[in-house]
């Protein structure tokens, strides 16, 4: 304790946030989930479960105002929310909304923002409930907070260290193309197939919440969203389940007009990041019946992209498998906020 | 909706949070206080209330690094929550803490950070289940979720529209030595009188939650937090409950080493902010019952500093009343974020 520490840059986020957790890891008895996975869960009452997770935005790390309107802004932060939420297999039910500007917005600004946020919180049943607006001269943040509750079905709230080796890796949709869209703003590439939708899918992502309460129904276990790129995710749900995996590369539903339009496709899909569609791993016949459920509920089938194994001398790790079986290590750093930038 | 809208320093806070409230306020049947107490209030179970609150501190706007350390900065972005559930009379059980770091800091200066919320915190019995570390090129920003719980004692949550004429107003400790902190902090007074116990309370407020559970048991139902100034927040607690307020003014505990080292000690201790203890208002029988209960805990007796009345030709005004009886209206702006600086 002698000396001042070590460079945020060199600790990177992974470790600072073990770090964090071991500082303010005493949980209380009540509990459940604590620092660690997309939310924390908590348990006020015998037979009710309330699950709780939060995150910030910041003007220039996670969104520009020169590439967002305020109602997009809105609309995002409680998105990246509600995916958390989505992700553990929960019910959003409420939001605080802490809203920093610079001060020099107009109130027409605020309220844009606040109706992107209201227009989503109405489509999945969430009050928003509070919050605070405050001033921040130098840049834009926004922090929300959703609380849910884990319906009464019997299940167990899906978790990162779930995975179990044999289990197979599904998503509930379509991978890289928020991060095209990220790509397609900061080169300015008007003219690019696909750019509308890009943007769209990196402008307002679509928490899955319906596909999370399906995939809990159906008796999986393990599943996150998928915030920091594919790989860099799946790695984290590998590292939590010790278990390795094996993805197929071709089988991962990266949209053609990303594979025309970037030769580095493979970083720009599997390695950037804002897809917010969820990452789970079930056994085969659990996998099977989420398939039937999705169909039932009218939603596109999961997309079944590799399997979990037992870790090997390796550890953790993911590979990428082509299509003719050869295998290789996937370089699964995912976005790391104090590495980069 | 043809124009750009006015710009914020024009609109105010308050207005502002009028604005957001409209916005985004229909409310589910559930919640039970929303938008424009300290807290939101939500009873997920018939029998079971909940209260959430939110608070965020920018840097340069709520602290300076040069003036505070880390674990007070911790201390304190926590406290400011804590008191908004004390405020609601409620027990303060889990918070997310959301940290956005420029990314040249030291690990150390994250897990000081840490240690200040997690000292209060398990003084107070909360955990911290969850939250997010990101990095913010431009500045430091802190937002902290608390969720509470209403002790089953059969009374009701505090708030601010439950004041009545007739009621006394009380505070729960000495207002300005906050105040008095910052602005030692800001004109470097060093040798001042009593500079230490400024600057303590400007950074390490304490909240009042035994202070706030005890108010609700007494059968008190008007309360607020005083976080901007007690004469603007007197204001809003008049405000919301329809009441004017007179303030005795050589009854406010305000130091006298404020009163002697400040020429405008009004200005600091009146309206000057941070001072974080509990301001409320009560029929005579109940203020006698709360400073019994106050004297059996322990604690110092409240203080009574004036009384509300019925609201006249002037509407929910404060006047301060001198000890000759002469009375002027205050000049009960708080402190808005969007007007000054």
């Amino acid at each position: 304790m002698t000396g001042a520490g070590r460079p945020l840059r060199e600790v990177g986020e992974e470790e600072l946030i073990e770090q964090i957790a071991r500082l303010v890891g005493d949980r209380s008895n009540r509990v459940s989930i604590g620092i660690g996975d997309d939310a924390a869960a908590w348990r006020p009452r015998a037979g009710h479960e309330l699950v709780i997770t939060t995150d910030t935005l910041i003007e220039r790390v996670h969104f520009r105002l020169e590439w967002t309107d305020w109602e997009a802004l809105g609309h995002k932060s409680l998105a990246v929310n509600l995916s958390d939420i989505a992700a553990m297999g929960a019910i959003p039910r409420l939001a605080v909304v802490d809203l920093a500007v610079r001060g020099t917005e107009r109130d027409r600004d605020i309220a844009d923002f606040y109706r992107g946020v209201q227009a989503l919180a109405r489509r999945f049943g969430v009050a928003i409930v509070g919050g605070d607006t405050t001033r921040s001269p130098l840049g834009v943040a926004v922090s929300i907070t959703v609380i849910g509750e884990s319906p009464r079905d019997g299940h167990r709230l899906l978790r990162r260290d779930a995975g179990r080796p044999g289990d197979l890796i599904g998503v509930t949709g379509p991978i890289g193309l928020a991060a095209a869209g990220l790509r397609v703003l900061e080169r300015g590439l008007k003219t690019l197939d696909g750019n509308p939708v890009m943007q769209e899918h990196y402008h307002r992502p679509q928490p899955r919440v319906r596909e999370g309460l399906l995939l809990r129904r159906c008796g999986v276990r393990a599943a996150m969203d998928i915030s920091d790129g594919l790989l860099g995710d799946l790695q984290k749900l590998c590292r939590a389940s010790g278990v390795a995996a094996i993805v197929d590369l071709e089988r991962v539903p990266v949209p053609n007009a990303i594979k025309w339009a970037f030769p580095d496709w493979e970083e720009v899909a599997l390695r950037g990041g804002d897809d917010y569609e969820l990452l789970f791993a079930a056994p085969p016949a659990v996998f099977a019946r989420v398939a039937r459920a999705f169909a039932r509920a009218g939603l596109l089938p999961p997309w079944k992209i590799g399997q979990l194994v037992e870790a090997g001398s390796a550890g953790p790790i993911v590979e990428l498998r082509d299509v003719t079986g050869r295998c290789r290590p996937a370089d699964a750093r995912g976005f790391d906020h104090f590495r980069t930038g």
